[in-house]
């Protein structure tokens, strides 16, 4: 091992996009001003309430136009996790669904996963559908256990580990057949893939503020015109009805300037993102070599994505040479715990290979020269880890 | 009536500090730059995510010192409607509670008032115990209520439209003979008045960030090491597994600074807020005389808060005379609404003079100037609309 440390020679890189992506600046000067002079509450009805109130509405259009919905289907959250729960406690609270059947994939977010559980433990039907060893939920086993119980599906858009797109137009297709509303969590791709809510054909989307390049703390649920769900907090008329809170005026505007930014950036930055993700990967896969591989690579995935077997290491280990790397062992949202992931379970890594594994990702301030140098440390680090042993 | 609307000339006086406050320059200047700069998830284990998590644990003991709680016992939430429910939900949520009985007062906030009707539409018993004419609950009528299945009561601290304090400590001494756990909302009281877990002997307390010169959008939950919630939303393991969802950072920074300036600030403010409160009343009773009244005046109340009731003249006809002056009617957060509020008709307040309740809240930043231009706007105002008449 070195007396001086690396880190202290290089500057921090950041690639945990998926974890959670700064606020871009024009994001940040749009929340500031709210929070320093408009400061009312938007359902009061004198002049500093209409400022709020307006800046609510525009920010409402912004999202709405992200996803390709109308202003009215959208509704603000504190976050996804709450989008997720409100999805599906407002789907099974209902009279006559409390012990209704919900189909999931096996692979979702705990904020996905837990709310499942939960309703299976009240007596539910919950069943957890298996993934292929590329990542991609088996449409054969959801057809199977669907029933004339189920009142929900609810399968994620892109995987946040291993990024992997899920067939939500098909699984549309199967549902509608049937008449069963579906959800699509889609924290992870708004923003890096199009998401457009007809041609996914969902009825409920999640959208996730911190994983947009606007603050941790909103999100917004997309409610398809028709559904209507009960709201899982109760309290005064905000949202419609639908969440009760005073409004998070400038994170609702911030989410508003995040949507927009997407919209105006389009196509371009979708390939910039892949490009940069293929050059780290080629790099880690010659200089690396044997036994190395990639979660996920068979399957459509999202373009800034990468998840890297390293062979012969423990991810911590690597990680710990490399202090000034910011990236994720597994999903950062639950970095305490050492056991093999859902996903990677879900797609047949066994403990010693997904030990092992390291989730890089890219995003909208990413160089070339970063991921040239992440690469780098890596695989130095990498190569220090082997001779220890 | 004018031609030349009065509110060009004047610059907007701001007296509606119990709908939201303005978040204090201090409190900004703590979230800007963790908007900014500092975008790590604090789940995640690399330096990005460490300061953040700093940042939370600071806050955490801030908000703790504020209330005289430890660290531990602060969960944070999306806002003051959240805390409410996370107790009610997760109170009535457990196994065996969920039809057992709940006590509350008839004048509460929405957000302890709906979640209280929604457990009662599941076969929850549930009462509404009656307040006197002064806004104070009828502690006699409460103990009568209890009873072996209460598993819940929960008073505000002070009322939000006519700012009366309520008797906590009393009604904790009541509770823990019969072991029931009890909730007070203190939304409005936590920074106008000393507010402390040990000495009002509650087990759950409500606070939130924007009643506090903190934003709109946070808030916390106080819960008594040895209670136990369940979580009334699911997912990954934050605050401890009670409030999952990514933390809002900036916020709960914001949050921790805001409690920091209540400590720092001290009895000397809540005097001054006592003072021009009383000026204004002064001024408004001796200029309209007759017929004018102040609900809750005759109880202990808030120092910051009149509940006017002007005589002969609708409320909302008297606002839009003094556009420039922000103030509400009923509570800001039903403003759409006409009827009379559950306050105003617990203290049994008539229709007629409900429909002439103005409420005016002061905060830190009212102005001995501001007080009296308001008061001589209003007064004017209610002369005019007499005139009309």
């Amino acid at each position: 091992m070195r007396v001086v440390p690396r880190w202290y020679s290089v500057t921090p890189i950041y690639l945990d996009y998926n974890a959670t992506t700064p606020v871009d600046p024009t994001v940040a000067d749009t929340i500031v001003p709210l929070l320093r002079e408009h400061y009312g509450n938007p359902s009061s009805s004198h002049a500093l309430g209409k400022v709020c109130r307006e800046a609510v509405d525009k920010a409402r259009q912004q999202v709405a136009s992200l996803v390709g919905a109308s202003p009215d289907e959208i509704f603000f959250t504190a976050g996804g996790t709450e989008s997720n729960n409100l999805v599906i406690q407002g789907t099974f609270l209902k009279e006559g669904n409390r012990t209704a059947g919900m189909v999931t994939s096996c692979f979702e977010h705990p904020a996905v996963r837990n709310p499942a559980l939960f309703h299976r433990e009240n007596g539910g039907e919950v069943s957890f559908v298996k993934t292929d060893s590329s990542g991609v939920i088996d449409l054969d086993e959801l057809k199977q256990v669907l029933n004339d119980r189920t009142r929900l599906v609810s399968v994620m858009h892109a995987n946040n580990e291993i990024g992997t797109l899920q067939p939500i137009r098909e699984l549309s297709e199967i549902c509608s057949l049937r008449g069963i509303p579906l959800h699509t969590d889609a924290a992870q791709s708004v923003g890096k893939v199009p998401v457009r809510v007809d041609d996914l054909g969902v009825d409920f989307l999640t959208i996730a503020g911190h994983k947009l390049y606007a603050p941790k703390g909103v999100g917004a649920l997309y409610i398809r015109r028709g559904q209507t769900l009960l709201p899982s907090i109760q309290g005064a008329n905000h949202e419609n009805g639908v969440r009760p809170g005073t409004e998070n005026v400038p994170y609702i505007a911030g989410l508003g300037a995040a949507a927009q930014l997407v919209m105006e950036q389009g196509k371009e930055k979708e390939k910039q993102l892949q490009n940069l993700r293929d050059r780290l990967e080629r790099h880690l896969a010659e200089q690396i070599g044997n036994g190395i591989s990639f979660n996920g690579c068979l399957a459509e995935r999202l373009p800034n994505t990468s998840s890297v077997n390293f062979p012969g290491v423990e991810a911590t280990q690597l990680l710990a040479e490399i202090p000034g790397l910011c990236v994720s062992t597994g999903a950062a949202c639950h970095s305490d715990s050492i056991r093999l992931s859902d996903t990677l379970k879900a797609i047949g890594i066994d403990e010693q290979t997904g030990a092992g594994t390291v989730r890089i990702s890219c995003g909208r301030f990413t160089t070339e020269e970063e991921v040239d140098r992440a690469g780098n440390l890596l695989v130095e680090a990498w190569g220090a880890c082997r001779q220890v042993k």
